[in-house]
């Protein structure tokens, strides 16, 4: 951030009065423009004991398979929006069950929430952002080709988990210490 | 925002090729600006079964009472700063027990996590933003004097659940279900 985003003016980054970290702070009218981290919200589906996972047809991970899920939008619950990003990469409509996982990565500010649901009808088909769509039973759950470590997490849940549906904290500061993969 | 942050040229409120919805878009280097929901971290701290609350030292909400909370900063964990936000509201030390509710305010885009903790031991002082601050019995929360929905809604979950680090979901669009206060 270079300018400001209210007046135009440049901004300077230092720690501005009463706060204790540094901010992006007007030097014209100065705004204190706060920067916070992304939630991203998506879901587990389910159909008859198989997982919807999506192979990317866009960077960053192109190739690669990951539950559907996408930035939160503002004036959204987080159950909306993992209903939404379902339905936009995956074209599946889903029920949620409850709330999976909430795995924190800190190097990038990015939270993710990953909610456990089920297919409504069983219908999926590729979209703009998703090249394949299938569903893998859990022995079939590619690990080696799994787009992202919060991906992983949540599957790995699933898998260790006898009450499906209890909720999971993690982070990539522990990221050694993930259980092993199958 | 009427100007990029990047290049300070002037931004238009417009639909970016490929997307579904307006973002702020700048006129001049292209820069796509987009907004996301804001998360805010804080505790349910319990102390020989009472509950820690903030009387709010600032605006907004002066004077209420609150749980710790606050906005999460860029390269946290959840976790890290819901400790950090009860440290500087109420200097009082915790330990995590769970994530206890998540809590959607979707008309100003924030979404609340309080994990429920244990005071390690049992010491608290006031702050720049808590004027007062107190353990309270089940029978003592000040129903009508609670700063905000998510706090309310979190204390009521804890009252009515057996289950105490159960995790709950809600948000304001369900309000008027919200469980009558005592």
């Amino acid at each position: 951030m270079k300018y400001c985003s209210s007046c135009g003016s440049s901004v300077t980054y230092k720690i501005p009065e009463g706060d204790n970290r540094s901010r992006h702070v007007c030097d014209q009218c100065g705004t204190i423009h706060y920067q916070n981290p992304k939630i991203i919200v998506g879901s587990i589906p389910i159909w008859e004991n198989r997982i919807l996972l999506c192979r990317r047809a866009i960077e960053p991970r192109k190739g690669f398979w990951t539950l559907p899920a996408g930035f939160l939008e503002n004036r959204e619950t987080v159950e909306e929006g993992a209903i939404r990003e379902t339905k936009e990469e995956a074209n599946a409509e889903i029920n949620i069950l409850g709330l999976q996982s909430v795995y924190s990565i800190p190097h990038i500010s990015q939270i993710y929430m990953f909610f456990l649901a089920n297919l409504v009808n069983g219908k999926f088909s590729v979209s703009s952002e998703s090249e394949e769509i299938k569903l893998f039973s859990i022995e079939e759950i590619p690990w080696e080709e799994l787009a992202f470590t919060s991906v992983s997490f949540a599957l790995r849940k699933y898998v260790d988990s006898s009450v499906k549906n209890s909720l999971h904290l993690g982070n990539t500061r522990d990221r050694k210490n993930l259980p092993k993969e199958s």
